[in-house]
């Protein structure tokens, strides 16, 4: 994906010495100097440990970012976590969240589908997982009346705690409209949900009815009484138009947490001492890009819309394709990087799972492995309406090969029909 | 500290496009390569997800090095996983054994002074912390009459299940004898304890009465019954001569572990996907280290031995001089980074930390800092016999600056002194 402008900085960060050479841009230089220069990036290398929340620098850059994302709307950088991919921030904010009340597991609103880390985290921290379903035939929107039957079913078994929103959605690929976000907000402050939003896809919008909208920002401008809940929202550098996913880069926001909370947290983060200070690095060329008038401005733009624009045209090819396959429908993939098609399947296919001990989607996924080597993956390890079958695969592959992969399983899928009707 | 070889390994990996440069030694380059094009580390890039449990050619290279310290006893790769950090692989492995048995806690030996990673992931796991008492005026020896005692006074209220030992020792940098680890396989053995051993610091031992021996070669060279005995490994590119912490690389090698509870910690650790590449391409640096004949082997190994042989220097002197002054008692320096020595404190002292609402030793410590601007970590911080002071400082500054520190702390320790007595 794109990359060759922090590619540089980072390499000069791990490699000073490289500041002498005259094949990277001054800028570069600059920004791996303001880097290595930051306080609390101990003797201006990436070697020594950082501050636990991350480097200081680094986090004003975020909080930087953040402000000028949300239109001017202040964040402090204090509030600000840096950590190994999203991923981290998130399992520690579930933890840190995880406080059974009288034996009663604390209890978080996961969306189905979802993205496996929140139940494999739901289940490693002993909460209860209360599902709530996107709606398919409207683009995977969230709707608040489904939330509200999902919170009452659980509310004998568990103390509903967190609610995750995943915006732009994966699998599903739909991006929330702003009116959507408001609604859940006031549902979350009815119900004293803390909101954990993933917007960790929050460069891939591709629809031209949609743009992202982060919960700091509907919160904010909603006011009184939603400006002072609690929220925590989750950035990465594995998406969008970076992809640098090996490198774990991620922070978070804390909204309106409590000091004493987030002082536990801070402790807790501390005792594995720091996330990887290189992907704190890479997190700041994310938040802090060459701007205008930058000897690296032109490449850095170039690759970016490079990326954006060819993700968006895969975007629409991958739905079209698979709305064109008999047997096939899918969402327009509005936003993110997957697509998460329904597919149905005959029943003498679920038959010959059953008999193979898999799941329909499972078996069909394996496949199709099998007979073409593409690796989709099931469903059911997102979560999907019982009787409904699903596979997320993505709009990653550049143009050609997607499009020779689609034309592959579609003559699987003609084959699959034909041998199981 | 050491570092330029694998900061030029590590720096063509981040950025491969310096592979046409000069300026690198063509083993770097192959070094880089080899990396790049290991299985697992998609597309020729640190910034693809790696397999959850690291790149293989790089676990490969860590189990090369296991059998070549070891003396050729054989390593699974299969049994190494890559880690941000010791750290991490330690709380994993901690998680992976927190099983409680019929509501009673599972227990974890832990020597005092310890490390406080322990007691703070005993503390985030809800489980009991059994503690056993180094001896210290046996140079912090590992007793076994005293580890008895504290298994079996803790019986009645956990599970004992875990024996942790930190060799070479922090914070008190000493090294156990061949002798004294057999006896603590034994003992282990005799409890079905599971020993965590942090070999951290394995390159760090100065003494010259003392070597290094890994817990693996001891229980393997033991023979059954022992060699059958689980037990996990941790090592990290923080300490020996690389010092290069804030980058988290690490390695666990786990040892005997039934395949069906390896493949639990497989399937935990990927729920966060992959631990940073980078740490893990300087992991490999550090256990892939240029050979003789190399055109780096010159540098690298001139670097590594500098940084040893100045350590070992500063081991002796801190040592020597604490000794040298009133009030302090001070073990060999035998390994590790650190001196922990005990200090008398007057009673007038004790009564004013009281008056201060601050534990003796860190009022000491918070004296000694505003007065002087050192910085030394309080006893209390890693546990002490109650009634005894001590503090954590470390070898690491230079010699010049040490000397310096050491003077100063002298001076404060004697008005301090005045001033109480």
């Amino acid at each position: 994906m794109c990359d060759l402008v922090y590619l540089q900085v980072t390499a000069l960060c791990v490699y000073p010495e490289l500041m002498k050479s005259p094949d990277f841009p001054e800028d570069t230089k600059e920004h791996a100097r303001t880097i290595l220069g930051g306080k609390c990036c101990g003797g201006g290398s990436l070697g020594a440990y950082s501050e636990s929340v991350g480097v200081e620098v680094i986090r004003r850059h975020v909080a930087k970012y953040i402000e000028d994302r949300d239109g001017g709307i202040k964040c402090d950088y204090n509030n600000v976590i840096l950590s190994g991919g999203a991923s981290e921030a998130i399992k520690s904010v579930m933890e840190l969240l995880n406080r059974p009340v009288d034996g009663k597991p604390v209890g978080v609103m996961v969306p189905i589908p979802q993205y496996p880390l929140y139940s494999a985290t739901v289940a490693e921290f002993g909460m209860h997982q209360i599902n709530y379903y996107l709606d398919e035939p409207r683009a995977w929107a969230l709707d608040i009346p489904e939330l509200a039957r999902a919170l009452e079913e659980s509310r004998s078994t568990c103390i509903p705690r967190l609610l995750v929103v995943i915006n732009p959605g994966n699998p599903t690929g739909s991006v929330l409209t702003r009116q959507n976000i408001e609604d859940i907000i006031k549902f979350a402050f009815e119900n004293r949900l803390i909101i954990m939003a993933d917007e960790v896809y929050q460069h891939n919008v591709y629809a031209a009815d949609r743009e992202f909208h982060s919960f700091k920002k509907v919160i904010s401008e909603m006011g009184e009484p939603y400006n002072t809940m609690e929220m925590a929202s989750f950035m990465s550098c594995s998406k969008g138009y970076m992809g640098e996913c090996g490198l774990r880069g991620g922070y978070c926001e804390l909204l309106n947490f409590d000091p004493k909370v987030k002082a536990m947290l801070f402790k807790m983060i501390s005792a594995k001492l720091c996330s990887t200070v290189h992907g704190q690095a890479v997190m700041d060329c994310v938040v802090n890009p060459p701007k205008p008038g930058d000897p690296s401005y032109e490449l850095y733009s170039q690759e970016r819309d490079a990326v954006l624009s060819s993700l968006k045209e895969r975007a629409a090819l991958i739905a079209e394709t698979f709305n064109s396959m008999e047997g096939f429908k899918c969402n327009q993939v509005q936003g993110a990087m997957y697509a998460f098609p329904q597919l149905e399947l005959p029943e003498k296919a679920i038959e010959a799972a059953k008999a193979a001990g898999q799941a329909p989607d499972v078996f069909y996924a394996f496949q199709l492995l099998e007979n073409t080597g593409i690796c989709v993956v099931p469903g059911s390890g997102f979560g999907q309406r019982p009787g409904t079958y699903h596979f997320r695969t993505t709009i990653l592959p550049q143009t050609p090969l997607l499009k020779e992969m689609l034309a592959r399983m579609q003559e699987f899928h003609q084959t699959f029909i034909k041998k199981y009707q």
